[in-house]
Parts: C-alpha cells; sequence; structure tokens
C-alpha cells in the first residue's frame, strides 16, 4: 500500500527539482503520524543529511572516475586472476585514500577457469568462419577440435524432446534469441541452454553444444559466461555463437542441407587460484556490528574490460559510500563496502555450486556473525538509471522502506512491491542465510547488448547516470544504517535464491 | 544549370506516389524543346519501359534474395582466394539460371595476401590484450612477436613531425578518429595513416604501427583494409585497433607513463593466385559493341561476409539487369554486368599500384576496344538507399543526363552536378583511360560503422533500401543505353582517378 500523501506529492510536480523541493514537506505528516505504525525510526538530521547528500550527487560524483581508473589500469580481471589481484591492490590503494575504516582484503582459494585458443567453422556445404567464445568452465575439445555433422535445434525445448539418434556423434546448435527487457527478468529462461545445454547434449551422446549467445546485440559478438556440468553427464565443450552466426547457421540448415561444422578449443579449469572480497568500512556509532552492506564485484569476464560487469557497481556504490565519509555523518550502524571478488565464474569448495564464489566465501568466513547483516545491495545491472526499488522486508521495517522510496521518489525511481526475491548476485549466499531482499532496479534495456562481450568497455557507460545511482545508493545506505527498527525480516524469507 | 520545370516537378508534391506520377508530365515539355539542345535521343518507348521497370522495382525485387544467398552459401570471399572461386561458380550459375547473354569469367593472375594468427597487448604499465586486425598486404612480425614501447602520436601529421629519435625501435600507435559523413567524401584524408603510415614509421626506424581504425563506429571491431609500402622504406608489421581499444591506449598515454605493447602477427603475401571478373550482356541491338557497364564487387574481405562490401552491390545490380533482361527490353547498346574480382586488395602484375586488381585486369584484357565503353557505374558503398546522382559528361549528353535526372527525382535522388570525379572504384582504371564519371550515390552514414570488419554481415541490410537502389540502376543503364547521343566525354577527363 502506498500512502496517499506519497502519491500526491509524486504527481503534483512534474520537474526534478521541484520533486526534490517536496520531498521534505511529504515526509514530515508521515513522521508525525507515528502512532499509525509508520514511524521510519529516522532521525530528522540524518534524513536531511540523506537528502542534502543525494542531492549533492545529483549535481555530480566521481563514479565515473573510478570505474575509468579501474577499466584503464587494471582492463579484464577474471576470478583468480592476477589481473583480479591487481584490481584488489588498486581498491584497497583507493579506498585507503579516500580515509575509509577497516580496509581490508578477505582472501579465499578457489577453483578457476582461463580462456585458451578457439575456433570454429563450417565445413560443409559453405565452408566460413564462426565468430565464437568458449563459455566459462568448460572444458577443451581433443587438441586437434571436433569434426562432425552439426545438428541444429532452434530452441532448448527442442533439444530436450530430441531423441538420441539425432543428436549422438555430432555437434549441435541450440537457437532461441534473447529478447530486450528492462528489468532483465527473463535472463533465467533465456539462459536455461547456456548453464545446462551441454549436459542434456552429452546425455544424448553428442560431442560438443554451440549455442546462439545469450544476448540481444546483432554484432559479431559472442557473448560468454559460465556453465554449469551435471554430474550424470560426460564434460562435453560449449561455446557460444554470435547472434549473426547463429542467424547465418539457421539460415544454412534452412536449406535442408547436411552441415558439418568445426570446433576447437582449449580452455581449461586452473586449481589452486586464490581471489578475495574487499572491504572497507564506515564505522557504526550505536550498532558498529550491525552491518549494512553495499558493493559490487571487482571481477570481470576475460574479453571486455567490464565495465557495465562490473565496473560501473564497483564505482557507484564506492562513491555512495565515499560521499557518506566524505560528509562526516557518523552512521549509527556500520556501512559496509564489499567489492566482491570472482562472481562470474569459478568454485568455492565449501559450495555446492560454481560462480558468486566472493559471496560464498564470505558467508562462509563470516558464519557466525550473519544474523548482524540487517540489508545489502548491490550495484550490477550496468550503468543505467535506476528506475524502481523493490525488496521483502518485515511489517516493522516498513515504514523505514516507505521512506526510503519517498527519498528515491525525485530521483524518478517508482516503488516496487515488497514480494520481491530480487538481489544482487553476490548477496544471494547471503539472503539463502536470512538477509532480506532489497534491489534498486536499473534499467537493462541494452545491458543484454554487451553482457559478457569484449563490448563491455568504457564507452558504454554514459557518466550521468552513474550520478543518479550514486545518489540512490546513498539514500538506501542512509536510511538502512540510521533506522531504529531492529527487525527487518532475516530469515523470513530465506527459502530461495 | 537545373531546368526549371524539374525543380518545379520536384517541389510540387511531397510523397513518393505523386512524383512517380508526375515524372512523365515533367519530361515530356523537356523533350519537346529539341531545338534548344536538350533532346536525350532517347526513344518514348524506352522511356516509358525504364519508367514501368523503375516502378516495378519500387514495388519490390530480388537483390536481397541474391545478397542473402552470396553471403550465407559463399560467405567472406578475398580476392584470390578459393571462396572467390566459389562465389565465381555461384554468379555463372545464377545469371545464366536467369537467362543472360555471354555469361563468362575472365580469369587473371594477382599476388594476394592471407591473414594468419594475431595478437596484441599492453604489456606495462597496465597489462591487458587489445582488438586489433592486420592491415592487407601487410608483412608478418619475427615469429615470436615484437615487444617494445609503444609511442602515442595523435594524429598522422603528429608523426610527421616527429623526428626519428622519437620513433627508432619503438612501436608506434597513431590515432585520429574517423568521423561520419553522407557521402564517404574524407575517407581519403582519414584513410591516408593506413595507406601511408607504415612506411612513415619505417623511414623514422620504428618496429610496427597500431593505427586507430578507419572507421566511425564503437565497438571492439578492428577495421582492415589495403596498406602500401613505399619503395624507399623497410616493410614493417601494420594492424588496426578497434576505436575502442584506440581509446583505451589514448587514456593510458594521457597519463604520462611509459607504455610497453606486443605485436604478433603471421600475414603472408601470396603469389600465383587466380582471379577473374565475371560477365553477362544484354546484347545491344544496333551497337552491340558499344558498352554500358554496371556492376559490384565479388570479393570481399576475409573478416564479415562482405554482405554490405559488396554483396549489396552485386546484388542490386544483378537485379537491375535481370529486370531488364525479363523485361524483354532490347537496349540499343550492349549493358554488361561485370561482377568485379578482388576490388579490395592484391596485385596486379601489369599494374603501379595495388587493388582494383579486377578492374586493372579488365582494362588491360580490353585495351584494344578501350573506346567504346560509353559509361560505367558501379555500386560499391553499402546497402542504402542513393540520394544524389553525380557524373563529368560531354555538353553532347547532358540531355541524356537531365533526363537520367528527371527519372531518378521520384527516387528521392537529387541531382548532383557535372564536375564530379566519382565513379565506382573497379571503374577508375577505366576512368582513367577515358570513361566519363558517374556515380549513383549511397547514404553513407553509418557505412564506416561496419566496413571492413567481422560485422559486414547479412543483418546490416534493409531490403526495401535494395529496391531503390535496382530501380536507380535501371533507370541509368536504360538511358545510357539507349539514348542516341554518340558523344558521352570520353577521354575529356582522364587526367584523374
Amino acid at each position: 500500500m502506498k500512502s496517499d500523501n506519497r502519491i500526491f506529492c509524486f504527481s503534483a510536480s512534474n520537474t526534478l527539482n521541484a520533486l526534490v523541493a517536496s520531498v521534505i514537506f511529504c515526509w514530515v505528516p508521515a513522521a508525525a503520524a507515528q502512532e499509525q505504525g509508520t514511524d521510519p525510526g529516522v532521525s530528522s538530521a540524518a534524513i536531511a543529511q540523506a537528502v542534502e547528500l543525494r542531492d549533492q550527487a545529483m549535481q555530480g560524483t566521481r563514479a565515473y572516475e573510478w570505474v575509468e581508473s579501474l577499466t584503464t589500469e587494471i582492463g579484464p580481471r577474471p576470478g583468480g586472476s592476477a589481473a583480479e589481484a591487481s584490481a584488489r591492490q588498486w581498491a584497497v590503494k583507493k579506498l585507503s585514500a579516500m580515509g575509509f575504516s577497516n580496509v581490508r582484503i578477505e582472501t579465499f582459494p578457489m577453483i578457476g577457469w582461463q580462456r585458451g585458443e578457439e575456433e570454429a567453422a563450417i565445413l560443409e556445404p559453405y565452408p566460413q568462419p564462426l565468430a565464437i567464445t568458449a563459455l566459462g568452465g568448460s572444458v577443451a575439445t581433443p587438441p586437434e577440435g571436433i569434426e562432425a555433422e552439426l545438428v541444429v535445434f532452434k530452441d532448448f525445448a527442442a533439444l530436450e524432446a530430441a531423441g538420441p539418434d539425432q543428436v549422438k556423434g555430432r555437434l549441435v546448435y541450440v537457437g532461441h534469441q534473447m529478447q530486450r527487457t528492462q528489468d532483465g527478468s527473463s535472463y533465467g529462461f533465456w539462459g536455461k541452454v547456456r548453464w545446462d545445454g551441454a549436459s542434456e547434449v552429452a546425455r544424448k551422446g553428442g560431442l560438443g553444444i554451440m549455442i546462439r549467445s545469450i544476448g540481444t546485440d546483432e554484432h559479431r559478438m559472442p557473448h560468454t559466461g559460465s556453465m554449469e556440468y551435471a554430474m550424470d553427464a560426460p564434460k562435453i565443450p560449449a561455446v557460444a555463437l554470435s547472434n549473426p552466426d547463429a542467424d547465418q547457421i539457421e539460415r544454412i540448415a534452412a536449406r535442408g542441407v547436411t552441415v558439418r561444422a568445426r570446433l576447437r578449443s582449449t580452455a581449461r579449469v586452473v586449481e589452486n587460484l586464490e581471489s578475495g572480497n574487499v572491504i572497507a568500512e564506515i564505522p557504526g556509532r550505536t550498532h558498529p556490528e550491525q552491518i549494512v552492506i553495499i558493493g559490487g564485484h571487482l571481477d570481470s569476464w576475460d574479453l571486455g574490460t567490464g565495465a557495465l560487469d562490473d565496473g560501473a557497481g564497483v564505482a557507484i556504490t564506492m562513491e555512495a559510500a565515499r560521499m557518506i565519509l566524505a560528509s562526516g555523518w557518523m552512521p549509527e550502524r556500520t556501512i559496509r563496502l564489499i567489492l566482491w571478488g570472482s562472481e562470474e565464474g569459478g568454485v568455492f569448495e565449501q559450495a555446492d555450486d560454481g560462480g558468486l564464489v566472493g559471496g560464498r566465501a564470505y558467508v562462509y568466513a563470516h558464519r557466525d556473525e550473519l544474523e548482524n547483516h540487517v540489508m545489502g545491495a548491490e550495484s550490477d545491472f550496468g550503468a543505467r538509471r535506476i528506475w524502481q526499488v523493490n525488496y521483502n522486508v518485515s511489517d516493522a521495517a516498513r515504514p523505514a522502506m516507505q521512506l526510503m522510496e519517498t527519498l528515491l521518489a525525485p530521483l524518478g525511481i517508482a516503488p516496487g512491491d515488497n514480494q520481491s526475491s530480487s538481489i544482487g548476485p553476490d548477496l544471494i549466499p547471503l539472503k539463502a542465510a536470512g538477509l532480506p531482499a532489497f534491489s534498486l532496479a536499473q534499467d537493462g534495456r541494452d545491458y543484454f547488448d554487451y553482457h559478457h562481450t569484449a563490448d563491455d568497455v568504457l564507452s558504454r557507460i554514459q557518466p550521468g547516470q552513474l550520478d543518479q545511482n550514486v545518489a540512490a545508493y546513498i539514500v538506501f545506505a542512509m536510511i538502512a544504517a540510521n533506522s531504529s527498527i531492529d527487525d527487518w525480516g532475516w530469515g523470513a524469507a530465506s527459502d530461495g535464491n
């Protein structure tokens, strides 16, 4: 339910400046109505500070400077690599210079993956090279490559419906073109073929899989990303084709000809790597042991420089924390900035699933103090503006969230709902342990044009849109870290991830 | 000078259909004014046929079908390659099935070039890979590659101004970002660093050159293209960086640090190759020996499937000729469709310069009958609509050109001028021999986004825009091949190319 006065405020003005001015007015009657169970438990001074910092961020931040520095000076930084270690040093140096407390790296061991040489081609009837990239975690082909008939399935359902006779001894192509969405919500639907396709093919005796990239662009830019092998199937090579190459294969197959293809990859799993989460804090003055997390992940895929995924998230949340710190405001709870390691791929040995290594390692390392985590948010969906806020908190915490919504509305951010399961990926393990869901949803309409490709570089970012993100993370951190509400819903929705 | 009645017609209506209807009306008074030296020498029947075929083309053509077939079934087709030979067979089969006369391949020997493995990286201070591609004709690095300081010049002029002490023993980067234009006229300006950069570096003792791609996009798509070595300089490796990679190098250099880089390429020149021009004709009934040429080039760079460069030109001109043929119209002169071989690179041994091998070989093979060539046009600037017609003909031929302009105007094509030196690249050698300049200028605003990259594939083409091109080439061929004018200006402007 949205209160009338908030709705009135939002519709009463149509310029950003007017909305900013309206915020204090709107909130005051809500605060006065404490007897109605609407007290967010945040002091007027804290609210005023949140508003001031928010508006200051909208006048310009240093977020672009941080992502420019990270992507230029480090470049690609796969989980467990030397470049990712350099990124941790980069972060420690920056965060120490900014004056954060308790700047440190929490290292963890991991199993990683390394791309090698990779090539693919149509051999018959129309010989030509194909633009591919190996999927993260995939095994190599034999050194000489695989040459075999290529059987074409229009989508994952068609592959599932196929008998082993159609697949055995062959290479397999699976199509289905991902479509653009604002919220990225269908990534799970489109991504299934990437995560599960190889084992589905292998169970039917196939030699390797080439999927249409999980991506929405029309360039010769294959999209990598993690894949998984099921326990009950042989491990076979798995690569993604660019969308135009997938179109080409479908056009050829539509001619009713038998297609032969070649695939070679020397990708390999690498054991005994080290990664780490970089942590910096603004200590809480009342409840230093209680933690509000913001952050992004430091690692990236190897193909691009990880500007959108997730240099932007690192920069946005670093800058939000830096601006709070620089203001001299001392929050009630600790604001903990976590720049996560190895989100994209790799394996944490204590975990059942791959990926999210930093998030899993954090939960493992902090397993005796998990309930001290009040709320958390991760920025990991590119560099465009935030358009919606969603969460799943206790009734007790609703007034604080409603205050947050009121302060976010002037940024053009609409309230979503309180049944959300969305949270940044590195917080999924913590959410499985009990952390309430929370997300500041970015506009991702073109996110999957660049996601996990060589094209994820700095020129994708419009600096001004980062500033709006910084403003929103300031609001989140200031309200969550300064509200006197105790019960935010820990454990209430811990059944999913 | 433009006649008033043509200007009146063009401005009197603002929809395509209305303009089409106005054409006959406009032209009739011009034809009636023969005593003013305005007789185009074209029969009313020929004009009516040109208009009918033009309008039929605007209702839909098969041009997209041809470019889909060529790019799907052949793929990339570098000059002198087996794939280019397959493209010639593809063309002969199609053209024979269409019923053209004298379908043949005029083969010629050539020296070609083959890409090998290629890689580049920044080694210090910020190690990361770079997206590069070797330039056509460039030599290999030593097998182990080159590792050296990378010196950064903002443009070709800065390189020219540099002393040998700045260059000697180093790798050289040269920037200067090409900007979009509608007519592509600044390609020569921006392209200079590609053609001449390596020798300029080599004269100063440099080890290799990495240029910012001659391209207008923002993707990790390096643009290849031919380069040339001067006689007075050692041959050194030459590659192009994608625009984002060039941005990255410039950002790093702006930090004032010393950059070390690595470059490796195994590209090589290949001797004793064969290419060919595919020729098909609609024989002239009055002057079969007099030739009007239309065409495009069959070869492409190796990175993409050559949909824009020049599958589109092949398809447009094939289809224009096919529609004239299929109509049963017998032109006064021979309409000769030439699908040129090895336009992009390679060397014809009898020529001084590289590239345009098919065009040079054609002039050499037909050296005893060059003056029989009346007019010629090549489509080789992508797949967007034509917006202007330009030429350089004799005064005697102006009435025919004015008629052509009148018939092109309903297609949204504006008259340019009669001092043009523009002509399709494969016709440059013939123009140097005496052929009058003529060009149907396509809208190339995004042509250099894709030009010579892996992204030059079928999805770049909007089928409807091909149809307008077909209609324009029909008009050109019908007027040039059916006018009784004898002197079109052969030899009048043969001093340039």
